[in-house]
């Protein structure tokens, strides 16, 4: 991603969990840009739930494809402080910074794969501080600012095998009989229900962009119609629609389906076609 | 707004209902910096209630006057997926984009009405996607960037009357007898209830800074003294204020007025002259 | 901080209790970056509890030594619109501008103390607007854009004395014969209580990392080990932390401490050696 550093400067895009209402993220922009003054800074998100490696991993997914080209920063560490490996990975345009927890997997794969990996131990990398571990300022930031300044991705560290690198654990989605069962991977801010099922799988079972299905979680069946656009849905309509991730959702008009039906994210849930 | 695309770059203002904690805000900037690096992108609030077209179009006008010149992004949407139009606007000084559904007429309106407006419809601005239109990072962001790093506006699609965008419908105040009756536009973060009052309407009432005035909502009144500023009201004592968009507020110190009288966006309220 | 005003643009960094949801924060970044375009904003926090001067000053001292070169604005402001003064601050390397309340003393004596100090009175500096006064809006934006684009700080009013400037009230610890007492300055995202003790005080007690100690507060006693990372407590184990501001914390792995033991800022806790 990281272009030849001219004008304009490289972008990081940086997520984590560290929320907005303290002013960690804050300290590690202000790192990256000592370092790299006139970076841009992208902020993807940093209201991932405390230590939720899962949902980071799948914000990152989400949005890899469309980040402009420079540095991804991702951190949502639950291990800061073990013997968890912080790396960086190159990619085909640009670079991954983060702990080697899965968080950065799915995107880095979305991304064409890693072309070399490093862990992050040169000594002088990594700022002095009293006390237990802030990684995120005190090691991925300067990581990533430095990649965005231009210093070559193995001035960093040990290069080590990308096979090595944590994979992230991901539920498949499953055909049995006239069912396919998955799981909830998301829910948005409107209450949209995103599921680990590809559309072409409903094709497989019959059913096609107008037709009714079912959708069984815990011990409800609800009946819902596939739908083109949120807007089609009439009120209070169970739908089903082909989200802008080409992932299907189960949605209500201008309400949350997540809050009417009570799923939230790793909520196993079965579609299939209605009886006849 | 948008002044010669050389240094410095300009700036694309933001407004959304999408929330932070997805990444959907950043999958627009992403897109933005893609077809116009070097943009800078300033957040006006994404915190707009989901689908709240009212309070979007509101918060918008309010900041008008102040955006620095280029372009003003509204992206606050129910009817997308629907035959709503997507547009964008030439202003006297810069360009606006978003739906035609009333978000963006008055801010529009104050700052200094449309010169041109477009439909956007040429089949090379919309981004490629699977499933269901998520029209800010397709079709929006994309129209926007366009328009930062220069683009004309009449590429974008095919003109139309400016007299033909989708107006807001605001209430107005309204004079009855020695009452003037108008309703909640805002409660801001403070719990400042801001009403659809000037206060030249109070002087007609012969009401002025210093003056007591009674404040009816639902069957209740309360007694309300007219200050200068928040902090001239005592401990607990409900007081009117001219706030800074010249807009009458009903304030108390230092503490939420909206939660202690129970007031909303669109509530009726009425101010008088208390009796002698 | 304020480096040659060639390339890179300096940085604004930006603290408030404006919060995110109205259009505050943009107002204020919209006029700064018309007086000073091109200059990088720089996100503290907007989400100090509104009023709270403390809460404010403590984030900006956390943050203050991360910062790069530039301008640091803070408003948390309850005083709007009374004789409080307005001021700008030129630091070693730098300015810092807000209300003079507090809220800037610990950051500006973090980043070597105050040069001079100038009242912001200079008549052509605050935006005209209607109504109520918005300082953030209207003097402090405009004032924090002058400085970030070059203008000379004794053109923004009148100098004063930097010892006249409003100290802010923070409690010391305490050492009270086998007790150290202090008070939770900061309750983190993650639920983690730093309390105003420095990990000498505790070497003075005979405890060291590995050592077990005990946590009073309220008419609770609570045993916790001091550990050197979040990820060596053990499930619901209590532990203290040197956290990476080299204050004490205490903490539970991956649950909220603040939660489980109802602590807030302000609350009074003691540590102790535990009795043989």
């Amino acid at each position: 991603m990281l272009g030849p550093v001219t004008e304009p400067a490289p972008v990081i895009s940086f997520l984590s969990d560290f929320g907005t209402a303290d002013e960690f993220v804050a300290a590690c922009k202000a790192v990256m840009l000592r370092i790299a003054p006139g970076t841009t800074l992208l902020d993807i998100t940093h209201e991932i739930p405390a230590h939720d490696v899962r949902a980071g991993a799948l914000a990152l997914a989400r949005v890899a494809q469309y980040l402009p080209p420079g540095v991804l920063l991702g951190v949502v560490d639950p291990g800061v402080g073990t013997d968890r490996r912080a790396i960086a990975v190159e990619l085909e345009t640009g670079f991954a910074v983060g702990p080697d927890n899965g968080l950065l997997s799915p995107a880095v794969a979305m991304l064409g794969g890693a072309r070399r990996a490093f862990v992050l131990d040169h000594p002088d990398l990594r700022l002095d501080a009293a006390g237990a571990t802030f990684d995120g300022r005190d090691l991925f930031a300067p990581a990533a600012g430095h990649l965005a300044s231009g210093t070559a991705i193995d001035e960093l560290g040990t290069e080590v095998d990308p096979l090595s690198l944590h994979p992230t654990i991901l539920g498949l989605s499953q055909r049995e009989g006239d069912l396919v069962k998955g799981e909830v991977l998301w829910i948005d801010r409107f209450g949209n229900v995103q599921v680990n099922i590809d559309p072409d799988e409903l094709g497989e079972l019959g059913l096609q962009e107008g037709s009714n299905l079912t959708v069984a979680f815990r011990d409800e069946v609800r009946l819902a119609r596939w739908v083109r656009a949120y807007a089609h849905a009439r009120p209070s309509e169970l739908v089903a629609i082909v989200d802008s991730y080409g992932l299907l959702s189960i949605c209500l008009d201008r309400r949350s389906a997540a809050a009417s039906l009570r799923l939230t994210p790793g909520d196993a849930i079965s579609l299939a076609k209605p009886e006849a």
